[in-house]
């Protein structure tokens, strides 16, 4: 299940941007994938973790930011400092995507990569190997593939592809063409889309050649193009960092999703079967993601934990020496940071986004 | 509403013993007594407090260990230190009441004392005056006097007392002899009383003559009363500390209640109606003792909270700087101390008995 033998294929880590949605223990500063939540590996080191004995170090790209990268960079040292490409601000997913196409094309020019998330979870990844095989395949016909995620449950938190025909003869996985994306729905829509049986959520992964999507990007961005087009020109050299410095701030923001995938023809989506995919994008979804031990509960890092008559809850705390005492509770959420404590119910778990909000209206940014 | 032209009406608080029934707020060495529960007074203050207008300072006399009066001694600075009885190690109610007794009888031949609680509080002081009043009358008149809590449940925590007759013509409270005493009783028990309306709740305070006090110890407890009167000898002498620190070792534990008040004739209940009496006994106690804000809860201390779509919630933290958000609680507890964190539904307040019980099983006592 390896694709080492092709040279030509990159990945590319999407490791930017911030994240409070496992606030209070996810902060502006410290976003969920550098936080050590599952075992003792980060979210960042698992998405590299799963790309072990299908590219070697040296084929993957992480974008993020300089800061993040000053944190993230040693925890996978593997990754050589030069494959790091560090947005000087956030101008949406379009333009990393861009940017590092732009890059790879500079350093390959039939180059595939594959587009990861940093701040997934992915359990079972032999399976997801399998599944990225399939969208290579795909991406080397030409497809602009989409990694979709079959629905579980309505969800309104995420956007939904609808699948049409059936590609024959690609891989080992279903290949279908795209019929249209559906960005996040309401929950009338999202039960409709559930029920039909004939969409996959859009789990923010794409696979393509690097020479199809910057053909898009002329075709469907040509400002953005134009940009990509003068970076290109100084990568590898010693001004590179001054022309993405000065050429980043004219980025007008933009999701690849709706700059490039909403319009391009050829798209296709690969259903991600059974891969285990969790999208960590709150408590509950974390709780989700890890095994409980006897009553149900999830007891993170090294926390003093008493429990009484616990079941079904999460409770980290971040000093080991404090202890946590539980009594009578169930399906909570219990977050022990220095500078904050949370307690909810787990099936409120989501609304910790109103926290941020009432934290900003509030001019509370120190607690963010 | 004063006795205080009667100089020889004495309050004996006792404000010994430890109390972890509010733990992790309330350690073995912070009893709840000396904690700023309520407002900006602490329990202990409240029942000094209560006493204002009613007996001078200096007729106030306050039991307790040397450790304790370390701390409660300059909460309430009025109240001389020579007041202050200090148990060498606890040995019982009996053994407390008759050192006060003992010395207040070598202080004043004729003392009518009140034995008043430090842990408790008491919403109607004016109320609770006139209660002290007609069981000092009744004192008086030589009844060894118990202040009866009506039950507003059936409560298995408490001591019961069964009123007899009603003695007329005492003060503006009711008083009635004593019919029994009853111990903390099973739940069917406790039902059958509480329905009865024959009954109240042991207080635990007290109002009797010393002299009828004393010659009860000396008819049911003789050996405490030979090591009384051995200690009422020295007291005000050089040597009383001493004499204190070699006797009390050797007396043998025991409650008021049994050691005394079960067996002696002539005792006497006057019903506290309408005082507001709450032993806070625990959290959720606590929580019954305080008014709630507009989504009825109740934020202890300079807790820096934010609450959302919580109700009925009580919550304290020790430190101002930390943030403490509750999202979607109801009816729950949340103390978070620099050592411990306790997070339970209020209705199960009374089982942090069992996390003492379990962290002493465990070796855990540095957070007992």
């Amino acid at each position: 299940m390896s694709v080492s033998n092709n040279p030509s294929t990159y990945a590319v880590i999407m490791a930017g941007g911030g994240g409070t949605r496992l606030w209070p223990l996810s902060r502006q500063a410290r976003p969920k994938q550098m936080l050590q939540l599952i075992g003792s590996r980060s979210l960042f080191q698992l998405a590299c973790d799963r790309l072990q004995d299908f590219l070697p170090p040296g084929q993957i790209f992480v974008v993020t930011t300089a800061d993040l990268a000053a944190i993230l960079q040693p925890q996978v040292p593997e990754i050589p400092v030069d494959n790091y490409l560090l947005e000087p601000m956030p101008r949406g997913t379009a333009s990393v995507v861009g940017l590092a196409a732009a890059v790879l094309q500079a350093r390959c020019s039939n180059a595939i990569m594959c587009v990861l998330t940093a701040d997934h979870y992915i359990a079972d990844v032999p399976r997801f190997q399998s599944v990225m095989q399939t969208a290579l395949a795909a991406a080397d016909q030409g497809w602009l593939v989409t990694l979709g995620i079959p629905p579980t449950y309505p969800a309104t938190g995420y956007g939904y592809i609808q699948r049409s025909e059936q590609l024959p003869g690609i891989g080992e996985d279903p290949v279908h063409r795209i019929q249209r994306f559906k960005e996040k729905p309401d929950i009338e829509t999202a039960q409709v889309m559930y029920r039909s049986g004939e969409y996959d959520w859009n789990s923010g992964m794409f696979f393509w050649r690097v020479d199809r999507i910057l053909a898009e990007f002329a075709r469907w961005m040509p400002d953005l193009s134009a940009i990509l087009a003068r970076l290109t020109v100084s990568w590898g050299h010693p001004d590179f960092q001054e022309a993405l410095q000065s050429l980043w701030p004219t980025i007008q923001p933009q999701t690849i999703d709706y700059g490039i995938m909403e319009r391009a023809e050829k798209t296709a989506v690969v259903a991600a079967q059974g891969i285990g995919w969790n999208d960590v994008g709150s408590w509950e979804s974390l709780f989700e993601a890890l095994p409980g031990d006897d009553n149900g509960n999830i007891i993170l890092s090294a926390t003093c934990h008493l429990e009484i008559e616990t079941r079904g809850t999460l409770i980290y705390s971040a000093d080991p020496e404090r202890l946590v005492v539980t009594l009578g509770l169930e399906n909570m959420i219990v977050v022990d940071t220095p500078q904050a404590l949370l307690v909810c119910p787990r099936h409120d778990a989501q609304k910790v986004r109103q926290v941020i909000t009432v934290l900003k209206q509030n001019g509370l940014d120190r607690y963010l």
